[in-house]
């Protein structure tokens, strides 16, 4: 059975985040976000109050795929189409959350091979249908959105397609079908000793193609890179056809249409297959926790390290803020152990570790490796100032790691308006934007007259740089709940692509990016993006909307007026 | 002062390969080729007789470029001419040393800064001039040949484009133009402590922007990458305007746009700028010899070290013919030393290495670093039967790595065929293809009733697989000699093919790996190249004819019907 997350949250409805085992976060973030105990609360809308949008439906279209499809694999009913009508950003939860989905699909279709995805999407083709691939549905920049009303609106689920199709132990390649969630994916390979190693935040819900198509990164990106990086080749349907890319671990035969296809986010069709590049299941997973006295002095040891081929598998470094919140979800000790925490604070803050950063480093694989990476990169980084605070913080890591997405839900529940956002900058850029970043979004803060909170972590590193990844949050201005989180949505992007920032690391573009696609390509870039986009879906079939702005803002172009107000 | 190549053959004119030195060279090669000493001499045609073709011009073209570039930009003479028409594949050495050059240039024109190449572009645009970019003129599957004789054809050599523009020494990356040849570009950032570590066998003539249009490998992938692993951000001026890339360590905003630039071999437009990885020059360059009794236990030793994060800077893998040729130009010992060699070599036949596999590896880095790998590397590599030589071959290795293209002419000279195919193919099917290309090449030297040399080397590996670069060579068929080439050369890429390898690891697809593109890519992937090109380059006037095949044959697509007998 397909796991479907909450209608109008993160994640598997039966998990609740155990606020009650961690005393000391709520009281956190009341007092950052200024909330009292009788703060406004604002739950979602009652589940029978939120009414659907009436379906269009196309006659042909629907015949044809009767033709080859199962009734199973067909849904036109509100559950389906609630679930499917939005990824999971601020907005998107907002407006669910209030019952607004006019844009929900009219019908949902569940593809269970290959060949079908090839019937299905020549018969959107054939019907002038719009067609929305739809994986875990985790997307947070608008990319699972359908923005085109002017025809039937279909989404693509694609989690029924989900099996391991084979695996070259010789090459360590593993052919899997793009709709595996992450965790039958990992089951699947580690059944056979493998494993891929792609643990993002989305990595409970969001499948193989999802992350494809967005070029997502995970946890252990340090190791074994982002998606993009992993794959050796793809299948994907275009309405022009089916495009196999060649499984070979490189080629010089023209441009790299694997990583054409990364990226595309279903504008140019959809990805159902792909072979990846997978590794022994590591025997040893050793996370170590070290404390910096700043940022900078952190991120130097990440750039040291990874300059002098000490490359652990993970690297990921807090600031003073999400270390405080990290912090806060500790459980607090009592009695002895309470007793030894408090001398050790005091030491800490006699060292100058009052207000820390938190660094988490991961050492994966067997056992000589990890011992070997151990040693090279612990000395660079107590050498630059870091304070060893051994593995057993890293245990609780582990252990959490897919925990925090869930407290949103919680903060939304009391009025709260909280989202990220993340770039990527060379490391001559990279503390300088992050300044600017968390400069520019706490001087709103305090221009629009309340508490607010912003924090960073850097969670991707490269010879020539990181990613930044910030989270934001205060409470809503009621009424005006959308119009206050675009506000800081593009300032925090203008302060990216001013200070030599990527438009986005790993969240891919969706239309919440688009505005600044040009400024990211150049206008010749656009023109080229567009390009392949009129070449393999010429009737605009695909996901449109997404990834590229319309071309004449006063054409016909889907675009979500209502919703990206700052267009 | 640009150093221009032979026009008859490779490399320097100054430079003629130390056949003397080598007294075991020619014996060997006579014996394997079947060569007397009064075979057939077949010297290049003299210069004087070498006639170029007649000039197409294009008043509006000329009086366009003379409005911006210096009479000193602009070459009309036979001598640029003749030395821009080919690279430097068999074909392309045995028809200039006939003095066949009907596709020569009409023009060459060297331009000398960014700006200039854009008001090229735009003004080849406007009057419907052929343009084709030249770097090194390296390239041996004839990507800077000009195939379209409908219009004026203008060759642009970038070499004048050769500054390093700037270094980013905290981010370790250097802004490059695209002209810059191997040597000066090391030179230029060596002089700033840097090095890019892009060693291929072009490496003394080629030119940055050229190893990017063709996604070249240099002998030092294992570390650096291929030249398309190693690039940051990109400028190239197609038709429709300047595309430049975002300079970020990655980003997940749409396709990788430099993953199009790399490879479209100026088909899409002519890069001019790009930011690359660098590294601090590495002050330990430690090559080590290492024999194995067979290709396959060598192949499973780099194969077993990659997996197991063992990977030195350079793995290269000679399989016996290979290994004989090298041998074979060692400088013979005499005295003592020839004693001790000779009871070291009884003592090798008497271990199983009568006819070794030679494999060189490479230790680049600081000495810890050096001393790291070679640690990790030589245990792996002696458990799986490797006999270590030590470091002094090394050195020979490091003195000889640019000498052996220059023995192509001599072979050439006395009425030989040889040329070189490439491919790479995931672990598993490495060797069996590695054997079915070896042995279809015997095979047919036996068919066809002459001796043959079919020699091989693994040069680039990856976790998921590695390249083979083979070489071949056999006296001409006297009259026959292009059919003869192109039979052997549709041959063994036919076996690539079959056997599960890319058409081209490194050395890109100008016209002679058109025919396969189709079966490289699919024929919706070669719908998506046709579609970048017509959207850059909606007039089809950058080297026209390269990369993708014409869509129908039967129609006006610039073919070399005569050159490439088999499309």
């Amino acid at each position: 059975m397909l796991k479907d997350m909450k209608w109008w949250g993160w994640g598997d409805p039966a998990y609740a985040f155990p606020l009650d085992e961690k005393p000391l976060l709520w009281p956190f973030i009341q007092k950052t976000l200024g909330l009292s105990d009788s703060c406004r609360k604002t739950p979602p809308i009652d589940r029978a109050q939120v009414r659907l949008p009436e379906q269009k439906t196309n006659a042909g279209f629907v015949q044809a795929i009767n033709g080859f499809l199962k009734p199973t694999q067909i849904a036109i009913d509100d559950e389906q189409r609630l679930i499917h009508t939005y990824g999971k950003s601020f907005p998107d939860l907002f407006r669910v959350r209030k019952g607004i989905v006019d844009n929900a699909p009219d019908m949902v279709l569940f593809a269970e091979c290959h060949v079908e995805v090839e019937k299905i999407v020549q018969a959107a083709k054939q019907f002038n249908i719009r067609l929305v691939p739809f994986g875990g549905g985790t997307n947070i920049v608008g990319g699972v959105e359908h923005l085109d009303h002017s025809q039937m609106r279909v989404t693509l689920d694609m989690r029924r397609m989900s099996r391991v199709l084979g695996i070259d132990e010789g090459s360590s390649t593993a052919s899997i079908e793009a709709g595996s969630p992450g965790p039958k994916l990992e089951e699947d390979l580690n059944a056979l000793g493998y494993s891929l190693g792609h643990m993002p935040d989305s990595f409970e819900f969001a499948t193989l193609g999802g992350w494809l198509a967005t070029r997502s990164a995970g946890m252990q990106s340090d190791a074994y890179g982002k998606i993009e990086d992993m794959v050796v080749a793809m299948k994907m349907v275009s309405p022009m056809g089916t495009i196999e890319t060649k499984l070979t671990p490189k080629s010089s035969a023209g441009p790299d249409i694997d990583q054409i296809i990364c990226g595309s986010e279903g504008t140019l069709g959809v990805i159902t297959e792909a072979t990846m590049k997978v590794h022994p299941v590591p025997p040893v997973k050793d996370y170590h926790g070290v404390l910096f006295r700043d940022f900078e002095s952190g991120s130097e040891a990440i750039h040291e390290a990874i300059s002098r081929n000490a490359s652990p598998t993970m690297f990921r470094l807090q600031d003073i803020a999400e270390t405080g919140l990290a912090f806060s979800m500790k459980k607090p000790s009592t009695g002895f152990t309470k007793m030894i925490e408090t001398q050790y604070k005091k030491y800490l803050k006699s060292k100058g570790f009052a207000t820390p950063c938190l660094m988490m480093i991961g050492f994966e694989g067997d056992a000589d490796h990890a011992a070997d990476m151990r040693r090279k990169v612990l000395p660079i980084v107590k050498n630059r100032g870091g304070h060893h605070l051994g593995n057993s913080v890293g245990k609780t890591f582990q252990k959490n790691k897919f925990a925090v997405p869930y407290l949103r839900d919680i903060l939304m529940n009391h009025g709260c308006m909280v989202d990220v956002a993340e770039t990527a900058a060379v490391w001559s850029k990279l503390m300088p934007l992050y300044r600017a970043a968390r400069d520019t979004i706490q001087a709103q803060f305090k221009k629009e007259g309340y508490p607010g909170y912003i924090g960073c972590h850097i969670s991707h590193s490269y010879v020539d740089g990181a990613s930044l990844y910030f989270t934001f949050a205060a409470q809503q201005i009621e009424g005006k709940e959308l119009e206050q989180y675009y506000r800081f949505k593009r300032l925090i992007t203008e302060t990216f692509m001013q200070n030599g920032g990527t438009l986005t690391h790993h969240h891919a573009v969706g239309y919440e990016h688009r505005p600044w696609m040009e400024r990211e390509v150049t206008r010749p870039g656009l023109t080229l993006l567009r390009g392949l986009k009129s070449t393999l879906d010429p009737s605009g079939i695909m996901n449109p909307g997404k990834l590229v702005p319309p071309e004449d803002k006063d054409s016909n172009s889907p675009t979500p007026a209502t919703t990206v107000p700052f267009e």
